[in-house]
């Protein structure tokens, strides 16, 4: 299926910033193929007029736990004990493994309807985020949470992880990592372990690291050293790794992560609302660190609506840092997009030749954008997600103005009511 | 006109908290007549079937000019002089007086969609921020901004500020504050004259109070006081005080304040994109002061979206305070709500009987909202305004199911368009 999306404002990857113009843009099969001249042998099944959409690339959602969409606003305001033990925890207890279908499904509906059109996610209940992905026609890497602490070959989660891999080798919108939950949840001799599966396999490595103080500390009073020279001892680094939250990171820490080249996503959101603060990410930056972002799930977002955490990005820096110049509009897109591309490993993240075909478009005409202004800035600052109202993922429209077209919403809408009658009661 | 809301999930004050459950609400002329009873003489001219709707009362902008909304996206990342000098000024140099009209009605679009049903405005155009509610049908508390350095009892800008209190006396909607810019555009003797004018027409005053860094160092070296002391030393605070921002007070500061029975009104996404900071919003109401939500202008937000407010509210001090119980979600939204009724000395901000009928409705199929979970938190964490679905001001529906009734929307965008490509020449 060819596309033409035609005279289109686009923003377009330069340096580090961005150009925004008129463009024609060509998707041959799921590739972005040509700008402003049609490739040969491109035959349009579907030309979309462009004219009054800011067409961008899909958002990347770095870091979440799409499942956890049941427990959206389930879990406020509490201390974080509370939050795990007295909610959440219970909550997953009363999961049985289909829940974790729909619960995905609901994420990817919010995420497609704010324009993001990849994540990279941390999994329960295996075989279930990866069905709704293979169903919804999103791209995401999935890596199911293993914590254990021996080096076990026959690791029951690390079993299920390497089953679900070869169970969707066909689905080319799927690939996968292997996600050790956390330094606190993982003894050295299971990150061996998971190391020497992840390279033998071809895999990267994505994993909570230095999220809360209390980590940190109890990291030192154990282990005299920091959540990130722990997991670096333990050899994660010699692969491709995301770190995310890595609030608590000291200069030292950030040019480990640096020097190994390992890919930190920051998630304001949560780490705000779980009292954990706010990630060092200006210093991040500095120290060389590729930073990427991501909502995390719903238990601690509430919401996987990417729009929300770039305008959060692009501003809560502004004021730990007392200056109007810090982490740019062009700097928190970039984070959005292109950089979670480079930390994923995959041809994702701009509208340039070569890149996969997963693109969002914005309607001009909201009141958010009018003036339009900077379209940068306008994604940072004022758009809220709801702009979005056509979504194109590996070359096929899963949501054409406002309808999506692979999902049908009004049925998980009512399995998610089913499921959270029985998962929440007692709950909010 | 009487208006049924029938079985609908409501949001009602209890305590300094929320009870939401369902009820029937009955609207008769502009106020709410009673809930979950016909009050006498009650004859529906419409039933709004509430099934699917949360109903809230309307989010109240607290601090904004909303002719700024002209200047959306057009000064980001960039130093506070280069954005004042730079940008702002020049597009308000090239302003001529109906262009706030336009503006401010397209602030007022933007506001209406995502559930504000009231603001308080300082404006710079007299008679067209005004001329612009009287014709939209929101609820305003309009002030001129004024600045000067003598007691002239000729004061040009006071003199335009009463006339528009008097051209507007018989738009019920419409009340007026006296609207001295800051302390460092006020001098003593001309905050004088302005808390005279005050005392004698029976007005408050709102004004911008400690917003930056720069502010309370000049204060200090060119008057050895804060700007809390130098303005509570010019008189203003023994009249109903609304101070905007108020990031830089110290504890003697906020004992005035409290003492003054002067309300704050926070905005923290203006705050932080300025470079300004955190008010310290938890140690304001420690104190023992009402504080307020507001947007700010469009030049430094750059939306006028209530929920996007709510959310970094109900964030950003759990970050700065390292805990998650830090401004709950119920304390954020008695903040965009009934604390700004009380602030402006209007019976709003909350479904009750005998307020006026202005209410939001937001659809429960949204979903953001699904599973809604905790309602309060919802709307803090999970919501960002395009849920609103239907609008209710002064018991007129504004917004039937996404459909403005009283602002032709396309014309504004039309004028909106027009005005920018004269005032926006050679910038973004």
């Amino acid at each position: 299926m060819d596309i033409l999306i035609r005279n289109t404002l686009a923003v377009l990857p330069d340096g580090d910033g961005h150009e925004v113009g008129r463009h024609d843009i060509y998707l041959q099969g799921n590739v972005i193929a040509d700008i402003d001249k049609a490739p040969e042998g491109f035959a349009a099944t579907e030309i979309i007029d462009g004219t009054r959409r800011l067409t961008i690339p899909g958002l990347v959602n770095a870091h979440t736990h799409t499942y956890m969409s049941l427990m959206r606003n389930a879990a406020d305001d509490l201390a974080f004990m509370d939050w795990l033990f007295g909610t959440v925890m219970p909550i997953e207890d009363r999961m049985e493994p289909e829940d974790a279908y729909w619960g995905s499904l609901l994420g990817q509906i919010e995420m497609i309807r704010s324009g993001t059109t990849c994540f990279n996610d941390m999994q329960m209940h295996v075989g279930q985020t990866t069905r709704a992905v293979a169903d919804s026609g999103m791209r995401a890497v999935i890596g199911r949470g293993l914590q254990g602490d021996a080096y076990d070959e026959n690791d029951r989660r690390i079993t299920e992880a390497l089953k679900d891999l070869r169970d969707y080798s066909d689905c080319d919108r799927l690939s996968f990592f292997l996600a050790p939950h956390a330094p606190y949840t993982c003894a050295p001799e299971y990150l061996r372990l998971v190391v020497d599966v992840a390279r033998r396999e071809g895999l990267g490595i994505h994993m909570h690291i230095a999220e809360s103080e209390t980590e940190t500390t109890d990291m030192w009073r154990d282990h005299h050293c920091t959540p990130v020279e722990y997991v670096r001892d333990a050899g994660v680094f010699e692969l491709p790794t995301i770190a995310a939250h890595c609030v608590r990171v000291n200069a030292s820490d950030r040019a480990i992560l640096a020097e190994n080249g390992v890919s930190v996503v920051t998630s304001p959101a949560s780490n705000m609302k779980l009292g954990n603060g706010f990630a060092p990410v200006p210093e991040l930056i500095e120290a060389g660190v590729n930073v990427c972002l991501g909502t995390d799930g719903a238990a601690s977002n509430n919401a996987q609506n990417m729009f929300r955490e770039l305008g959060l990005l692009a501003l809560i820096h502004k004021g730990t840092h007392d200056t109007p110049q810090c982490i740019s509009a062009d700097d928190a897109f970039r984070m959005a997009t292109r950089n979670a591309g480079k930390a994923l490993g995959l041809p994702i993240g701009a509208i340039e030749v070569g890149k996969k075909a997963d693109l969002a478009m914005l309607d001009l005409d909201s009141t958010s954008l009018t003036p339009l202004g900077n379209p940068v800035a306008a994604l940072a600052y004022s758009a809220n997600g709801s702009e979005v109202c056509t979504v194109i993922i590996d070359g096929r429209i899963v949501m054409r103005e406002r309808e999506l077209t692979t999902i049908d919403e009004e049925r998980v809408r009512h399995e998610v009511a089913r499921i959270c009658s029985r998962i929440r009661v007692g709950l909010a």
